[in-house]
Parts: C-alpha cells; sequence; structure tokens
C-alpha cells in the first residue's frame, strides 16, 4: 500500500513542514517536495539517499552453515566518533578516544549494545540491551521479554523520535528475534532461523519486522567476519554512513564476540 | 520472503505433521502435502480456501465522508451458532437461541466484542475487549493500551492457538489501531484513516497489520451498513464462512452501534 | 498511620456520600457516620461487621507438615448462590443448580479460580487465573507474571470497584506468591512458605500483602480439609458469609485438589 | 509479623552466610549473628546501625500550606562523591568535579533522577525516571506508568540487588504515588496527599509504601529547604550517610527545582 512520504530540503526523509511523518509500512512512494524545482538528478539522489541511510541496524540470522548470530552496527550522520568495546561477555557503544567528554554532556549516548544470556545473544541500539537480558535470565520468552521492555521504555524522545530496535537468537531452539518500538507501533516477531539468511531491522526507513528484510548469502564464520559484514558486505555495503559494529557468533559452545570500527 | 506452509488433508493450512506452523509474515507460498497425488483441481482448490478463510476479522476504517468505523466479524467453521447482541452501549457475541446451553460447559464463548470509550470504538475478538477499553478510560493511549492487553493476555490456549486480535477508531484525532498476538508475534499499529479505507486484520492467514489489508471502496454510513459490508460486500465478499458481524459508526456526535447474522 | 473510614447506614464500609473511599494501608480507625445518631452497640456491630466481612479471600501457605496450599474462598453477601466445580486439574466457580441463568445476563460470574502449572498452583477471585497460569507455563516467574497480568486485568469495574487477587504456591523452591490490583494499587509479594503458615489477601479491608495477614494455626493435610479449614477454622471462622471454597494441596508429587460448599 | 534479620560481621543487614536475605515487610526483629560473642553494646550498635542506613530515598508529601513535593535523597556508604546538578527542568546524579573518570568506567551512574511532567514531578534513584515521566506525557496514570516501569526495568542487578524505588506528586488532582521493585516485590501505591505529611520509601529496611513511613512536621516551603530538610530535618535526621538531594516544590504556578549537597 503506497503512500506518500514528504522530504526536505536537506534531502532527509519522513518531515513536511518540520513535522515527521510517520514512517511505517514497507517501502514507500516518494514525492519529493522540494521548493525550486526538482531536475531527475536531484529526484535519483534523493531516492538513493532514502533508501541507502537506515539509521541504527539489527540483525538476527544464521550462517551457512546453521551457526546463529546476532549483529549490530551504527550508522550515523550526526554522531560518527563512536565505537563498540568489547569487556567480558559485553559489548557497549562508548565514544571514540578525545570524544569521552561527550559523556559529561549526555551520559546516555553510552549504553550496552550485545549481551549474552547462556545460548542466547542480543543486540540493541540502547539501553533496553539490559532489561531484555535480564528478563530472559528470569525465565521469560524472547516475544515477552522484547515486547515489555519496549513497551515500557519507548522510543526515544529525542528530535526524530528514534526508534528502539532489538535482535536476538537462541541457540538452544533455533529462534531468532527481531522487535522496535516507534512512535506509531510496537511490532516484535519470533522466527526459525535459517542458514545463510540474515534478517535485519533498522531505526528509519526498513523498520518493520520481516521476512523481506533478509540477506540470503550471509556466510561469516567468525565474530570479526559477522561484524565485517554488517559494516560493507551483502546487502549491508548498500546502506551509508557506518560507524561501527558488533557481533555474537555461536561456536557450538558458546558466542564468539567481536567489534568493529567502519 | 516466501516460505513453505504445509497443508493437511482437510486442506487446513498450517499444521505440518498435526503441529500448528506459525503463519507470520505476508503472503506464503503454499505446497500442498497431500498423501495420495495433488492434482492442479485440488491445488486450486486448497488455494481458494487457504485465501478465504480468515477466522475472525476486526476492522478499522472511515466511510468515503470519513467517518471513522470499527468492526468486527464472526467467521467459523466450527461454531456457526453464535450471534451479536447489542445491549446499550455495548456488543457481545453469544450463543443463538437454542444453544445456550454451551455457555455451562464454557463461558468464555461469550465475551464483549465492540465497546465505546468517548470519542474511541473498539472491536476485538474476546475478553481482551474489557482491558482495553477500561486503560483508554485510565487515559492510557491506544497503542499503550493494546499492547499491554495482547501482551497479558496472550493467545488463545485453543487447539489452533488462536491469535487475539484488535481494532479501534478514535473520532478525534483521526487515528485507528491494529493489534495482533500470535504465538510468535505481538503486532500493534497505529494509523492515520482514510477516507474510503478500510484496514483489517484476522486471526488466520491475514494476521500482520499492515497498509496492504485493506479494502479501499468503503462507503457505509450507518450502522447496520457497515455490518453488511463484512458480512458480505467489497473484500470482504471473498472470505468464507461468515457468521455474523458488529460494527460501531461515528455520526459525529457520537458511535452508531449494531449487529447483524450472516 | 489511622485514617478515617466513613460507614454508611447500611454498616458497608468505605463509602462517603456514596463515594467509594479507597481502603489501604492497614487497620482503619473508624469513624461512623451514621445518620440519627450512633449508640455504643451500634458502633460495636459496625466495628464487628467492618472486619469480618472480607470478601472473597486467597491464600498460600504450608502444612505444619511442610505441604504447599493455596487456596480461595468465596464470601458473599449479594451471590450466595456460587459454587466451586472441579473438572481435571481445573475448579471453576459457576452458579449452582437453579441459577444456571444467571450466566445468560453477566458471563464474567463464571471463571477458573484454581489452576496448576507443574509444580505451581494458582488461585484467583477471577478470570486472570488464566493469563497468570499461561505466563508460568511460558517460562515467566511468578512476581511478574502476577505483576504484568494484575496490571494489565486491573480491578472490575463493578459498583464496588472490586479488586482482583491472586495467590500462588510453588513446591519446587518452597514459595509463595500473593498479589492484588486495587484502584490506587498493584501489590504483589513473593515469600519462603514456612510449615503451619497460611497467609491470606482478601478484596476488602485485608487488602495488602504482609505477613501480618497469616493464620499461624495452619494444619490441613488434604484438599478437603484445607477447603474446610479456610470455610470455618483458624482466623479464617472470623470472616463473614462464607459461600464456597476451592483448594490444591501438594501431595508430594502432585496437587490434590477439591472444593466445598458452605 | 516479626521474622529474623542475620546481621554478618560489618553490621549490614540482610545477608545470611553471604545470601542477601529479602528485606520485606515492616519492622523485623533482629537476631544478631555475630562469631566471637556479642554484648550489649555491640547489639546496640548494630540496632542502631540497622535503622539509620537506608540507602537511597525518595518522598511524596505536601508542605504545611498544602504545596505538593517530590524529593530524592542519595545516602551511600561506598560513593559519596556524587551530587545532584540541575539543568532546566531536570535534575540529574552525576559524579562531583574530579570524581568524573568514573561515567567512563560506567555511565550507569549518571541518571535523571527529579523530573515534571505538567502538574506531576517525578524522583527516583535511577534510569527509570525517563520511562516514567514519558508514560505520563502519553496520557498513562501514575500506578500504571509506576508499575509498567518498575516491571520492564526491575531491580538493579549489582551485588545488593539494589531495588528501583520512585515517588511522585500531582498537584492537579493532590495525589501522591510510591512505588518499588525489588527482587522479591512490586509495589506501588498511590495515596491522597496531606499537608504537612511527607511519606519516604527507601531501597533498604523501610522499602514497603506504608502509610507509617511517614514525617508528620513536615513544612519546607521551597526548593532549597525540601532539600535540606530530607537531608537532616524530621525523621531525615535519623537515617546515615547523607550524600546530596534533590527536590521539586509546587508554587501554585510550577514547581521549584533545587539541589543540595550534604
Amino acid at each position: 500500500m503506497p503512500f506518500p512520504i514528504y522530504i526536505d530540503r536537506t534531502g532527509f526523509p519522513g518531515r513536511e513542514n518540520g513535522k515527521q511523518t510517520a514512517l511505517s509500512g514497507g517501502f514507500p512512494t516518494v514525492f519529493p517536495n522540494l521548493s525550486g524545482g526538482s531536475s531527475a538528478e536531484q529526484f535519483n539522489t534523493i531516492i538513493r539517499r532514502f533508501f541507502m541511510y537506515l539509521g541504527r541496524i539489527v540483525a538476527a540470522g544464521m550462517t551457512a552453515k546453521g551457526k546463529p548470530v546476532a549483529a549490530y552496527r551504527v550508522s550515523s550522520r550526526s554522531f560518527p566518533n563512536r565505537t563498540a568495546n568489547l569487556v567480558g561477555e559485553t559489548i557497549s557503544i562508548i565514544p571514540r578516544k578525545g570524544f569521552e567528554s561527550d559523556l559529561s554532556r549526555n551520559p546516555y549516548i553510552a549504553y550496552n549494545c550485545v549481551r549474552l544470556c547462556g545460548t542466547t545473544a542480543v543486540a540493541t541500539n540502547g539501553s533496553h540491551t539490559d532489561p531484555i537480558v535480564e528478563k530472559l535470565m528470569a525465565g521469560m520468552n524472547l516475544r515477552d521479554a522484547f515486547t515489555l521492555s519496549l513497551l515500557a521504555m519507548d522510543y526515544e524522545h529525542d528530535s526524530l523520535d528514534t526508534p528502539r530496535i532489538a535482535a536476538a537468537v537462541d541457540a538452544k531452539n533455533g529462534q531468532g528475534a527481531l522487535g522496535i518500538v516507534r512512535k506509531d507501533a510496537v511490532l516484535v516477531n519470533v522466527f526459525d532461523l535459517e542458514p545463510g539468511k540474515l534478517r535485519y531491522l533498522s531505526t528509519y526507513v526498513r523498520n518493520t519486522p520481516s521476512a523481506d528484510q533478509v540477506d540470503t548469502g550471509f556466510d561469516a564464520a567468525c565474530g570479526a567476519c559477522a561484524c565485517a559484514y554488517v559494516i560493507g558486505q551483502g546487502v549491508f555495503a548498500e546502506f551509508e554512513n557506518p560507524v561501527c559494529s558488533a557481533a555474537a557468533v555461536w561456536t557450538g559452545e558458546g558466542y564468539h564476540l567481536a567489534v568493529q570500527d567502519a
């Protein structure tokens, strides 16, 4: 069901007269709304930008050999000075060296993005990683832990109403989960993982959990390979502004964790 | 993203070796799994059945003249002896005359399916109508009232794991909502109502809130017209086994409620 | 912290000029508010009534020999024609013989009051028994299953804003739980069971989970004994208007279920 | 209902053989468990310590002249180098000057502790301030916003299983709320504010919302007065280890916010 998306002069989608438009329900038909005339070239640039910049991305899938993988990629136009930091079994997003003072202004920019709970790995774009993992530890299933945490913590009340997104894989039962809370929706989906398929979900544009949002040639056998993959390989090569990534790859006995700067 | 759906010998979709398969994520590719060979004719029958029988259906939309409408239709292969009963501002599903004793065996077959809360009308397929409406009365917004109630009350633990579904319209802000809790998902979406469009969501097959599931020629100006519409007009004419329906149509000052047996 | 409770001419507590007063926070100081003068005798009658009629009661505890027990007792001034009905592993409250037609007027008067989930027995005063048990089945812990279900289903919107209450015991870890949702509170408490102690919680007056609300001489070794106990023995002998009861008593291998009319 | 509390050699309550004991349900009877004999003097020291150190404290009440007040006090044995920082309409807890590097090790030590939403002021001991306020903004009532946020974010999984606590006052309807999530409980209570009474709730010992936990001579007419009050006046004078405080006092038109170091 196509619907109009207005684009402002900076090429950023989803704003009509300064008001954020809900970006829901799949691939939109784009009606550029530029003052001063819109050439075909301008139009194509907009389209390209529109589909390329997805914001933060989470992914849940399986390698070609059937190893569950959860991953997270920061894409950012505004904050390229972030890095993923691995300590023990937890990966956090923090400011890069030289930008530590950003934390004093806003402590919420640092958060755990990947954590483990037994055979389950969770990857998210914010501080909801912790309640999700802690509910899993308490016995709650993936669907309920995602839904309850996203419902309660809600989208971020920043200027873009940035959604919270989450992905998880469970090596015990071969299931994955993707979830998002947007201003206009709470969507959580659990599914069976399939070898070679990596489903993804992003904060903008591709922001509905769907079997359509998938890389079908996924084959990254180690943590570092998975990090590199979501930064610049497969369908992820098309997505703009990679900053850093984090991944958990099941080894058969536990998760191998890795991080990478773009 | 196509995926296989196994169909048993009765033509009922979604069961593989007696195990219910999750019917998630849009229109599936169907691989019939009949013992004894599958002729083209058999196949076509299956496809037709598959897409025709959706189970219970809820709908949220607007008449061509911009009046918000919420509706509910019971479709049933197993329980055709149900009727919708209007008392005051509440519509309930109850056994038809002569089948009242069904209640003694299972009181849960009777439930409020349509209730009002100020400018909002809610339609659902079960006892979650009440908590949703009561949370709206307490000030909760549509998205949260749907998500919390569906998360807590969950799918029905019957032999089909029947999902709970819900629809609502709010005449004050022109918004609608559709929500479902399935064994594998919690999906709640709020959207702007558009004249002449009636979105729907069903317990089986069309069980993901989506802008694709819409009747675009909806024009029922009264409660009775809306009831008749979801029983047998527009896209609803294709859906099998209608039993009864209930609808709430905004009049400009309040909701006009109506019921109909198929 | 004492606070005034106004009592109307029928002796029913908690109503001031027809408005229900929240009965929260322990034992109140009572200020009778009778028109036409209040003699000492009248006053005493009121006090006695006040503390005696607790409405529905749930209980969680252990027999003197350390067997976990969950129980439910219906007390009612308005609806004495209810009975507890045991079928398989579920106990329901239904109308007594001759009053089945009550169901046609209000199907919500019939509900499952006791259900089992492995080593856990749950007893409640309404339809929240089912979501609580189903969440336990899905792996959720007692505290969260109680809180989520009570939060979502909320107090009953009848003329008394009757709270929903729930009790549970788990033979595996020796823990019990009591919970209530009132118009002014959500209170859920998990605790270690102790031999010979039966904690209780009621819809009115004793409506805060507390270690003070306990029978310390509890010793009912079978389902029928436990049913009889909460109807008329120990502290329960003081509580007015018993109608029927239901109980689940751990045997070491499973729960022994029983029901009794008062 | 008294119950034993074991105290270890450091005088810290609630640990039996290294295991944290749930501190629930009012004033315990204390059984010291010191190796090497326990003199009366030792015993008294323990009792005094026990009742004095409550951890973090939130409060909700009214000045003698009927102005609603919400306040927060940090008490800490381990982290005295914290301060409350007021920026615009938000108060945050952050490291004191010279201790900013604590943030790099653990960003969760910085959080918003007081925020406003119209006529409502909220004070908490952690990052749940934000979801509570955002749910209030979305129309949710105090009871549900507290319960949902506490249920989802849960107690802190540190070495003490530190509970999350929250207080709020609403000048529009004269109501207050106190809530806590402990490992063994979720307890949320809404109540009518009364002039001169300030109810409080702490992470340890006084950790059950109750009309008993109240300062009945509260009379702080400005933000700074309220900050000073919860640091060292009234009942708060007895509580050990104050570090800093934050308060919101209703002026009739809005809230006056203030902070203070102890």
